[in-house]
């Protein structure tokens, strides 16, 4: 059977240039940390990739440690929270986010509310963060804002250049941070260029593989000290991150990157031209389009169907070799069901977002490849069970 | 030039099985969270791997929650160590390790330190922990004992099951955990004979992937919720450790895990006739074998030099494409001079440590090797600079 992976917001294939530069890197085995020959091949290894991720966030003049390998993008974005309340948890208490945040983003505020801090977190009806809201809260007691570039179920781009400025108009040694890993070469994401201090990113949505995150620290946080580690040991990537780096998935995130950069500009188009052609074709069916009312990434459709579950539907496209998601995957293994956040902070009532689906593109899909989705989301809606 | 790899305690060369496992595990691409096939592909993956990974630790009747797996044998300790101390920081507040740890057990303290747990430090003195001295500080007030099961500079195996014993008689409360990164495939490594309720491991040093560990966590820890997580997020890990799994590192572990538990006995054996044929030939050179004066592990040397800068032989032997340790390698990497904190409670003066070198095998090495070794070591000490 034909496989049609359209779950590119979960998850991505690795590309050939990740494939290749990982085989390579397993016969390049010495600790990065070992000062003989082996380890120096080891941890030249690391600096070239490291070089390739920070240019693609458009950093020429970065220095290594501007760049943070983690397990994770969820490890990134831990980082970035927990590092920084700790860090500056004497001189400021609120921390500023958004009501539809990926989980690594809200579970890791909650235990920070758990201790102590205050989290407020904005309205993204729509798709969109009011600024006359954000400026309400923005104080000189606010030590970070952590917002997403785009939300990883409905594809909206929220304003965070616009929302880190006024940020930092406000309060010059507030943290700005961004969770860019559904971003992450859909779109430009610079750090100079948002205003951002902290951007996490992760390999596996850009064709690299899984379990490897980084998060980019700007120079101006590492000076003022305003970020600390969350695993400490023998002062791997420059303190911020102990342990042995994972030089395999270190070097499929450095190819991807490469790869993903390079083609930046033409995969967006392809994209943003797979996204059109599959809206045209899904105005067709009996769904509902949540379309952001502000700007939308290029990879990302969301929709309502009539009344069927989006697992059942998920279960019928499946059988048939199509996989789109039901909401976040990094949500979908808790026993217990949990309605979609992001869905909900985008104004949907629980029986619609449990009746949602994703579907999610990448540069590798082709417009037949839509087809034969809408067909058989065509066939599912006429013969599925609806719910009442 | 022939390369002679005796550093086997800092890392070691993918085994072959590894390598086809991560080969095959690239194809692999699902996120193990979708509900998709694709996604069941990549979970079955994991499990797989889990499963042979447990069985390496002689746990036959294990539920898949029992084993974490995390980005390191650092991640794992620390883990162990703030996932622990901050479930039960209500209730007691001692903590018992020794002061020949790794720096992830080391470092991690510290900060608990800072937070104001009190942390005391058993002596380690010729490779000995002493039980009188361990039952005069073991108490109520304990909520958790962490000792090495192998120390990694000197190879000293430390008596952690009488130990781990003598703890749970006095406090049935306490949670026993040992760093088992060293010992893990030199020896029988089983939670339930060495009485250990978390075990950290990491895959690199047993001929698998860097970048990824695992913490065995024993099923009462589980049922007294006397371990929190440290990363959060989307709850992968049995809630443990969010993020998305590292699927290559994880195949790679599992493979690494089952040829290493199968081969454990053999290998074991051939280590330890490698190294008595290393002590052995040693003996006619002028250097000083530290060794413990209980039982050491079967693939670590480590000897002083005679007036001869560990990092002067070092970069001899590398020249020479012979590759061993000046200390351990993941404290290598920082910028300023650190004297080995395991070589100073083993007795050595600050002299000595910097002069001491540490050839670590496994079972992949030759007596061949060892005779280019003795060789080389005897050629540098004729030749080079002696420091006063």
């Amino acid at each position: 059977m034909r496989e049609i992976y359209l779950d590119n917001s979960a998850t991505t294939p690795l590309c050939d240039e990740a494939k290749r530069s990982m085989i390579e890197a397993m016969e390049c085995y010495g600790n990065p940390s070992s000062l003989h020959s082996k380890g120096f091949d080891s941890s030249k290894v690391i600096l070239d990739a490291r070089n390739k991720v920070l240019a693609s966030l458009f950093v020429r003049s970065g220095k290594p440690e501007n760049l943070v390998f983690t397990a994770s993008g969820t490890e990134a974005d831990n980082l970035a929270l927990l590092g920084v309340a700790y860090a500056k948890a004497r001189r400021a208490n609120r921390i500023i986010t958004t009501d539809s945040e990926h989980s690594a983003i809200e579970n890791t505020l909650k235990t920070l509310e758990n201790d102590g801090f205050e989290v407020i977190r904005l309205s993204t009806k729509n798709g969109v963060i009011d600024i006359e809201e954000f400026k309400s809260v923005m104080n000189k007691n606010t030590l970070l804002v952590s917002i997403m570039q785009v939300n990883n179920e409905t594809g909206a781009v929220y304003n965070i250049k616009e929302l880190f400025k006024i940020a930092k108009q406000i309060n010059a040694d507030v943290v700005t941070h961004t969770d860019a890993v559904q971003s992450y070469m859909k779109m430009k994401v610079s750090p100079v260029e948002l205003c951002a201090d902290l951007i996490s990113i992760s390999a596996h949505k850009i064709h690299g593989p899984k379990g490897i995150g980084a998060l980019y620290i700007s120079p101006d946080v590492i000076k003022k000290k305003q970020i600390k580690p969350i695993i400490y040991g023998g002062g791997q990537e420059f303190g911020f991150r102990s342990g042995t780096e994972n030089l395999v998935g270190i070097a499929g995130f450095g190819a991807a990157a490469e790869r993903g950069f390079k083609n930046l500009a033409k995969d967006v188009v392809s994209m943003r031209e797979l996204r059109a052609y599959a809206l045209e074709k899904l105005s067709s069916l009996d769904i509902r389009v949540n379309l952001p009312k502000g700007e939308c990434a290029p990879h990302v459709i969301n929709i309502t169907l009539p009344s069927i579950k989006s697992e059942t539907m998920l279960h019928h496209l499946s059988a048939n070799g199509i996989y789109v998601s039901s909401g976040s995957a990094c949500a979908s293994n808790s026993s217990t069901k949990k309605m979609s956040r992001a869905l909900r902070g985008f104004g949907l009532s629980d029986f619609d977002a449990d009746c949602s689906l994703r579907v999610s593109f990448s540069a590798f899909n082709t417009k037949d490849e839509i087809d034969e989705l809408v067909n058989s989301l065509k066939n599912g809606i006429e013969r599925l069970v609806k719910i009442k």
